[in-house]
């Protein structure tokens, strides 16, 4: 059994692969002055590059959790979301709210993926 | 290494098969009228005909996350699990509150099993 | 296919083993006299306890968690995270808020390992 950590930072790394499944961290956007769909499309970016890391691609995610910090903001999150899927190969996802780490972070996102 | 997706709509797949692991998504009651016993029954009735899909069932979830809207609602969630589960095969759980997509939700309840 | 659960309570299991991963319940500390920092050691010593009954071990936790009922609680929190992962073998990470069962519950970390 081999875990290959990529990316480790001080506190976690930011993308982990074990026995044919590939774990994110919760991933946040970098430029929090954009509004929810823009912070989403950043967050989606940021986690095909992890998953081309480990050998994986947005086809092969089979679960998702979404974070954001208001529900109403569900439908904005969705545009971002709908448009990365192009509606295929879609996970099983829940989508729920919580405060984040940074007041201006709107959204978090963590997939699984096989590979 | 296979994915087979179920039920997939617009935006998520029921439930996700991957490499002897079984990940549904978020699962919400449909009646949103009904109170939180009743929600969580509907919940995990969906759960078990979303396991019966991928081959597998309820002695073998793993892993299950519950979102309460309101932590005092945890005793009515509880007396529907309770009852589902029977005291056997008890995964590994976690219950924690989130705002959801309705206000009329009261619970949702994302699981993993394996096959 | 074999499932191990370890510790089932009434309601879940302590930690269930399958298919080469090992799934904690959602731990939560004992003494809730203490602290963020205090409840943090708590779980990750009996996270520990727990991987130990699995034949596994920090070093192998592939994905975190971890839900504060308080964000400013962070720092706090990752004070007790770091002495624990001594910045080596960091998994994915998500650490979130919710409200937890109790109101003198500051937090509550689920982790994922390979074995």
């Amino acid at each position: 059994m081999a875990i290959t950590r990529h990316e480790p930072a001080k506190i976690f790394s930011k993308v982990v692969e074990a026995n044919g499944f590939v774990f994110t961290a919760g991933i946040v956007a970098d430029n929090l002055t954009q509004d929810t769909k823009g912070q989403t499309q950043q967050v989606l970016a940021e986690i095909d590059r992890l998953l081309k890391l480990c050998g994986t691609d947005k086809t092969k995610v089979v679960s998702a959790t979404i974070w954001l910090t208001d529900i109403r903001n569900r439908d904005a999150m969705n545009e971002s979301w709908n448009a990365w899927t192009g509606g295929q190969n879609l996970p099983g996802r829940a989508c729920i709210t919580a405060a984040l780490a940074d007041p201006r972070m709107l959204v978090e996102i963590q997939v699984t993926a096989a590979k």
